[in-house]
């Protein structure tokens, strides 16, 4: 039996969100105050020369505003062309011109990115990476798959599951980002618990480097050692060492089986005896550990008017298995579920194999972010805390913003100390802004947390690399980007300052 | 109840090494003709300025050959001082030392490593990790641990044991290699089918750089994306563009069951077909996919007078299972077989859940090696290779060498597509040498295989590293370590030429 995701939260969420931002965001280098860097501008006889390379039809000059603001409408730059090269050799071809003439490029996939990573924030000509999306094998025995950057996640996963096989990565945005987007900002997702992060499963890429220059770091093995490992390098790089061109990844055999618990918890430190139990109990099975406080779980009831199988508890927690065997699976989660009900950890819960509940549960998590927003405006967080940490921090917010906020609240993956925590209100201010930040920020450095666990740094958060990494791992970063990007071609404006 | 490791190899294969190699090797720089490198010879001020740093007690000048001599006795170098630094500022001072001075300096860990990495060449300053010993901590709930770089890996995993958690890495020097060393070196091991590479798992790093800059990438999140994910740099580069001095490592919980499964198969086709049904069957709980061939097994058999509980079949192999819930594992095993013998792809094998005789079953795969070494020497091959053509390059060079070899044979981690393939004989002899190489190597090559899976390149295998990585590839190696080692004091003569 092959299992599809469960919840297209795209599908879902793309209608009240474009509502919410009907109207086209400010100019990024306008609402952020940005100088425009010393690159070339672009002629006639550019224009001339890309579409001798992707042809006239690939060389879009008119209707860029999907390519010039981003999905969540939070930034906007001002590109008079968007390019869609349809083999490497034309990224390459296009980079190389670029490259000689100094004019600055945005590469581009989905386009699903929170952080403002994949738009131009001037007018950096976009490099679409829309059309080179094949997918070039799957072994159904390693589990080994091959495909073009451009590739959707949803279209390279329907592919390996016809072979009974998953992609390792799981995300909201599935049906509509590109492979290589995820590996350019190492995407993380719902299923990290389960099967790590993409430096783990990204076997091998193709990277055309700013000078046009085609590195092959393209393998079909698990293992390679064999001098550095220089493809992590752009893994997460955000388009700004390289444009990656292919990826290798290793799939992982399809589950058999899946069920969702979601249980209602009297405090935080039962949600985290709660995990250390499911690490223990269901372990190799477990695929998600989600953890869902009660303002945000009620932020989903009300505004998308949603019914939870279980109401009136401080803390809930959404745990799935994937595993391989369904009766196996569910014997180890009622064993689960029991030693925790009679330790008091867990007070109550529902537990469902059945598709449609279990995509009824997973709403209420996948839907939160958007209905935090519709209180008004949403200040949203992306943080790594210790876990003895996790919460403590929501709570703290909430005594030091008070009755300035609709709500302050705290979801995430609990399983990987990834905690999305969030402020909202009936309207943007200045007051609340600067209430919660740099303080936040701050905060999270004295814990050593992360201020990106997985969104990355993009346009939006470069000035709160800081907070995350020393001063000499900046530095190490500026040669890397000078090494690779003299020039400094490859998407400005981006990660560093 | 907590597992220990099967099999400690180290403690059953040193002593009958130590005799087949108690003579010292000849001098690598005369056995392989290498020219020394213009690097300051050391001066009697040097050594003083070093015992300011370490203390006289840990500037050793006499009884080096332990650490001039690699565990194989392949390679030998002549080092006439070993430093044992206490603490990562002692480190950093000496290499800002020998920077300046251009002193060349060899990184060692526990001396465990096959490809000469970890031995100087001429008279490169030893700096031995052992006395950063120190586990930092280790947390229960999330599973991250961290330690200093000298930690053994097995005092590692005995500690993490005690919470209920493994290391995601096993490998038969255990009781010896360090922590620091399996991160410079990417080691592989037994369980990558199940835990995946150390790229996967490390989460952070502390590296001193050559000019003594302590480079903290340490961290206890599994998600951080905030800027160049600079710590896989260091993860495999064997010491050649940083000392790794601490390791922050995602532990897994520790299984509650084991199983092992040995089984008998008809032809390479029916490995094939058990490795898929495995990944299907046992999916989660799969720890471990070895393929071992009659010629190895009968060398395992006849040296080191062990019993095989199957025999008379061309192909065995060595399923291992470690999952929560032994009565399910059990369950997934005996359906899996079943399947496998009506399907005539098993035809015999037996299934053990009792420690000893897990210990007899895995003795048969870990002593393979030692054995072969036995028939005289040993050609030993560590390949990447597509599945299809895992075992058809066995048939290959037996074919190719006939009888100027004792054996040709091939086993190794068919789950990670990790081939060792062995040629053993009487005597080492520049024909059966030049027979083999390069035409291995090209074979490889031309199947886009790995010339070195996991053992690494380090000294040996530096002249092949253009089999398995591209003229860019190399040229950006090249460019790193320009930016990373400008003087060339780290790790000189290995991995790149």
């Amino acid at each position: 039996m092959s299992l599809g995701r469960i919840v297209k939260l795209q599908a879902l969420i793309t209608k009240p969100l474009r509502r919410a931002y009907s109207t086209a965001p400010e100019l990024t280098q306008i609402r952020h105050n940005v100088k425009r860097s010393d690159y070339a501008n672009l002629e006639d006889k550019d224009i001339a020369f890309f579409e001798s390379i992707v042809g006239k039809r690939y060389a879009l000059q008119e209707d860029l505003q999907a390519y010039n603001v981003d999905f969540w409408r939070s930034v906007r730059g001002n590109s008079q062309l968007v390019l869609k090269p349809g083999t490497t050799q034309e990224v390459s071809a296009i980079l190389k011109y670029c490259n000689e003439r100094k004019l600055a490029v945005c590469p581009q996939g989905g386009n699903t990115g929170v952080v403002g990573g994949a738009v131009p924030v001037f007018d950096e000509i976009v490099l679409s990476l829309t059309r080179l999306d094949k997918i070039l094998h799957i072994d159904e025995i390693t589990g080994i798959a091959a495909c073009e950057t451009g590739c959707i996640l949803e279209n390279l996963d329907n592919k390996a599951r016809e072979l009974d096989l998953v992609v390792p990565l799981d995300l909201g945005a599935k049906s509509s980002c590109h492979v290589g987007g995820n590996v350019s900002t190492n995407a993380g997702g719902l299923r990290v618990v389960r099967y790590g992060n993409l430096h783990g499963s990204v076997l091998g890429l193709e990277v055309v480097l700013a000078n046009g220059e085609i590195l092959d770091l393209m393998s079909d093995f698990k293992k390679d050692n064999t001098g550095y490992h220089l493809k992590h390098l752009f893994i997460g790089a955000e388009g700004t060492l390289g444009v990656v061109t292919k990826v290798s990844i290793l799939c992982a055999p399809a589950p058999q089986a899946q069920h969702v618990a979601f249980l209602g918890l009297p405090n935080f430190d039962a949600v985290l005896k709660t995990f250390k139990s499911a690490k223990l109990n269901l372990g190799e099975i477990l695929s998600a550990c989600e953890m869902i406080d009660a303002p945000t779980l009620d932020a989903s009831l009300e505004h998308f008017k949603l019914n939870s199988p279980i109401n009136g508890f401080p803390f809930y927690m959404l745990l799935e298995t994937s595993g391989s065997n369904g009766t196996h699976d569910m014997e180890k989660i009622n064993k689960f579920v029991e030693i925790g009900m009679e330790r008091g950890e867990i007070i109550d819960g529902t537990i469902t194999g059945e598709a449609r509940k279990m995509q009824e549960i997973w709403k209420l998590r996948e839907l939160a972010p958007m209905a935090l927003t519709k209180d008004g405006y949403c200040f949203y967080y992306d943080l790594s805390l210790p876990l003895r940490d996790f919460y403590s921090i929501v709570e703290v917010m909430q005594k030091r913003i008070g009755t300035l906020a609709t709500r302050v609240t705290g979801f995430g993956h609990l399983g990987d100390s990834n905690l999305h925590l969030n402020v909202s209100c009936p309207a943007y201010t200045d007051e609340l802004h600067h209430k919660i930040e740099p303080f936040l920020y701050e905060y999270t450095h004295k814990l050593k947390g992360s201020v990106s666990a997985e969104h990355g740094i993009g346009f939006i958060k470069k000035n709160y690399l800081k907070y995350s990494k020393s001063a000499e791992a900046i530095a190490m970063m500026r040669d890397m980007k000078k090494l690779l990007d003299p020039k400094g071609i490859l998407n400005p404006y981006k990660v560093l300052n």
